[in-house]
């Protein structure tokens, strides 16, 4: 059992080795090379657990996958409104990018190693998922009920990859905080008619973290 | 003077592509030899105009940010208010990314080439742009005065290039245009109060283009 616990130990340096070479020079520069250097294994433990590095960015982009469509799980069952909901993840999603290497890694994988002209899965369930909050906001009263769910659910995904990439770029992603609070504002104006922002207080600052769930 | 023509014809041709394969395949992938056969010249010819690809990769981010700042210019020139000017320029940009293969090729470059943590000359053209057209647009009473110009600036910039990024990784470009089109429409629905839109009938559809101006 501790041998296990070891290797899953193991495992996971790597992953996290690979996703900040990855997420700092992206999948062409990265060498597996780098990749030992960053972990502090040995090249024989690296490739006991993975062949190539096309399979250590396979495994990145999977993670990345699956806490992204975690966080949207758990924001979705909080018990409160469309709106609010949609606020949180676009600020939870700015958190594991500042905090989380896998995630920052992976939204630059996807984009790099896509072949083009084929939707991407993981910006699909973000529209999906936003076209949830959006329609359960319709109900809420908070939006009209003329919008298109899915229209707004892609403007909301186009502005938060636009804050991200320019965020990146210019500071490595120490402004995003500041540009997802920015964004959340401007969706709120562009998606809710003033009168529906005064009467909701609790939404313009809305962040959901895990810690907020203690009986989660 | 024959002569001298016909090297500028060259110089071009070189120019475009490069710009094409760098479009295509990001800088660090591209090879000098492909920019040759996807040119059709000789490596001499080449190597007569420019040193490296690290040359043609400078040229063809600068001719990007000229073609540019030309479409600025040239919009904040016209006679009309300040959000269609800014409904124009959103277009005009995505016609550009779509027909010009050197703004296509700019503007994956000047993301792959930044060396990170400061800012990018051409983003903060763009958001010195759109922020005149939002100042003007509080003058023109179609923003109401309390918007902080510069925050609405850096969210425009931030949804245009998220609507680029996305339309390219899953259609190489060929979605940009309607995603120009409902972009504009939430920036618009972001920043005019209803009543005002609903005044502006010229507003939504606005586009500009150099044949709609035969006496400029």
């Amino acid at each position: 059992m501790a041998q296990q616990a070891r290797a899953v130990e193991t495992r996971r340096q790597i992953v996290v080795a690979a996703a900040n070479l990855f997420s700092r020079v992206g999948y062409e520069r990265a060498r597996l090379n780098d990749i030992v250097g960053e972990s502090g294994l040995t090249r024989g433990a690296i490739y006991f657990h993975f062949q190539s590095k096309d399979d250590l960015a396979a495994i990145v982009v999977d993670e990345f996958q699956a806490t992204s469509m975690r966080a949207v799980g758990t924001i979705a069952q909080t018990d409160t409104y469309g709106m609010r909901q949609l606020v949180m993840l676009c600020r939870e999603m700015g958190r594991l990018l500042v905090d989380d290497p896998v995630v920052r890694a992976g939204i630059r994988l996807i984009i790099e190693l896509h072949s083009g002209e084929a939707p991407i899965p993981v910006y699909l369930a973000w529209i999906e998922a936003i076209k949830y909050f959006v329609t359960k906001a319709v109900e809420d009263g908070d939006v009209p009920p003329d919008t298109d769910a899915e229209e707004a659910a892609v403007f909301v995904t186009e502005s938060f990859v636009g804050a991200h990439v320019l965020s990146y770029a210019v500071s490595g992603h120490d402004d995003l905080p500041a540009r997802i609070d920015r964004l959340a504002d401007y969706l709120v104006t562009a998606l809710m008619p003033d009168e529906r922002i005064a009467a909701r207080s609790d939404l313009l600052g809305a962040r959901w973290t895990p810690q907020t769930e203690p009986g989660a």
